[in-house]
């Protein structure tokens, strides 16, 4: 109810799809602006400042930005390939999201903005006129860690309208994010929506914890991650599948269990499902791999028998981009698995360790479990 | 997965207490740190920047920080009154949130962060160890508007396991918030937790829809608010109440029905209820008023017979803070409603137009829905 003085609501709907939920652009200042050519013109207002730079992931290294006689900091980029991606503004080296887009990485380390670029047809992560299911927030209490932790659950359209009970995945995010992460820049639940209605996924829950453990982040190759994924797995096994199977209609089978994550979170992913094996059949990491030496040491119960674990797991899938800073590692995880004649399915995409590369590999899974 | 070296884990688990969800604090720059005497510290990285300052509510006016030879500004401010304080850094200028902060305050304009400063006994908007309900993310289809729309619904503790019906209470936030704000900002959840669980409020439905309705933001002193109110009224009524009795177990009654809002979501709120005094019997206004020339002309259902509106009303509700810088249109408010002998209860706080306040109406009015 403030008295906001020459609002600009000339240009309120141009880009603005109808049956698409889109906020409004009531600022004076709006940012960003995708225009029909896939070009992209950020704006950010700070007269003070000496440099302002943009930083992105569909354009390398830092962005100059010009100002006008008004402070008004402005660039356009691109076109730009359909994508959704984060940025920011670096004002005088200091890393900034931008004022005026309400779309936040939920993240807690950084503050970045989001920024999607539509393609002709709707993308698979774009909000369509299908039915929605619905994402919950909840708060379980973690046995192992003392302490009542949030948790989101997604329910398939028409979960509240019957009585059906649903097979469950369970995704975790990676080193910083929080559980909010698969909601807000994965969009999880708008592509299984999408998939559910283009008959090309079963309805299922998807649970999103908070991966963080409190306990750091070891380096992934050494055997101290181990302990930090031993710490996780016993919030997951202990607390978070019993309070979403008491909580929610979940079908409580392995063959009805799914585990996967991007970054961090696929390590967790492959470290609990191969602790657990008799609780997940459908096993998936993105972005991610186990050392040979944590692998060797704690999944004797995976690679002493292989036909037994290869009639045991629905799938094993590992997904990396060619360009991602683990690239190295996660091959060579490949490369052990088939040495010890674990079936594997496996995507190597273009691109780094990205949630554009994130989203791809959910869409790509979510086709293949529970089939 | 990234690999971070030194984290700071040396404190983690200082001020943080059991059985509340708390973030830990994994960042090699731990910001804003909450002592046991209430003081704070806030930090911010900045080694180009020539002046960094705290802006925040619980202090009047900027707060100059100081830098070390690392480049890290720094201030301790307190001791603080127990409540949850909106801040920003406002570095040579520019105003940003706190990027080691994961609490951030959703907003369409402004991007701050979020800090509680604890009470002795657990403050009633604090996580407590008691039957949690749930947020639920929702798409709805807004006819009027022809876009789809997002919708957060609580659910009280058990909604999951029985099959009862609930009254429903609608809880509008202010001009460039979100669907979010009442959530991250007014902890709506963890207030009727606590509530429900000390019996002081019975257990109903919170539907916290998105108040923008993409028309600008009148001055609430114009006959161009009641145009915007009248937006926002028709989505209500035509899409949002249909949309939760349809997918909710609500009550699909009057004497079921609340609304309230802050700010302009107040605004809403009155104009709402008094325009369907025949689907609510509970309405509120937090910092809001409607203007003597909009009342007038609109509600002549309301004060022609004002006998018959306060026998139809089981609560008229008006709470604003006597810094508020809407105080004296609120007090005209009142008054105006007093001359036209329609009932109402009041309540006049210290403070200004804050979420603190904010939270302590919504406290105060929840105690009484719905007995």
């Amino acid at each position: 109810m403030k008295k906001i003085i020459n609002i600009i609501i000339a240009s309120l709907f141009l880009f603005v799809p109808l049956l698409i939920a889109q906020r409004p652009r009531m600022q004076a200042i709006e940012s960003p602006q995708v225009h029909a050519d896939r070009t992209v013109t950020f704006n950010f207002k700070a007269p003070q400042a000496n440099q302002v730079e943009l930083s992105t992931q569909f354009i390398k290294g830092p962005q100059a930005l010009t100002k006008d006689s008004t402070g008004l900091w402005t660039i356009t980029l691109g076109p730009v390939e359909p994508d959704i991606y984060p940025y920011n503004f670096i004002v005088d080296g200091i890393s900034v999201a931008d004022p005026n887009n309400v779309n936040i990485f939920p993240n807690e380390r950084f503050k970045s903005s989001l920024v999607e670029i539509p393609a002709d047809k709707p993308a698979i992560y774009s909000l369509q006129n299908v039915p929605h299911g619905q994402m919950t927030y909840c708060y379980y209490f973690s046995k192992s860690m003392q302490v009542t932790r949030p948790l989101i659950v997604y329910t398939p359209p028409g979960y509240n309208k019957n009585n059906q009970k649903y097979p469950v995945f369970y995704l975790i995010s990676g080193t910083t994010d929080t559980e909010e992460t698969w909601f807000k820049v994965g969009r999880a639940n708008v592509i299984l929506d999408n998939l559910i209605a283009q008959n090309k996924a079963v309805p299922m829950l998807i649970v999103m914890p908070y991966g963080n453990t409190f306990t750091g982040t070891p380096d992934p190759s050494s055997l101290q991650a181990a302990d930090m994924y031993k710490i996780f797995n016993d919030d997951l096994v202990g607390s978070i599948i019993p309070y979403v199977e008491e909580n929610f209609r979940a079908i409580p089978k392995r063959e009805s269990r799914a585990i996967a994550g991007f970054s961090r979170g696929g390590g967790q992913s492959l470290f609990a499902g191969f602790t657990n094996i008799d609780k997940f059949a459908w096993i998936c990491s993105y972005s991610a791999y186990l050392s040979p030496e944590v692998f060797e040491k704690y999944f004797s119960n995976i690679y002493s028998d292989p036909q037994a674990t290869n009639n045991r797991l629905k799938l094993l899938w590992l997904g990396v981009g060619n360009e991602d800073f683990l690239y190295k590692q996660a091959i060579t995880f490949n490369e052990l698995l088939k040495e010890k004649h674990i079936e594997q399915q496996n995507l190597i995409t273009s691109g780094g360790h990205t949630w554009m590369n994130a989203r791809l590999y959910l869409t790509e899974t979510l086709q293949l479990f529970f089939k």
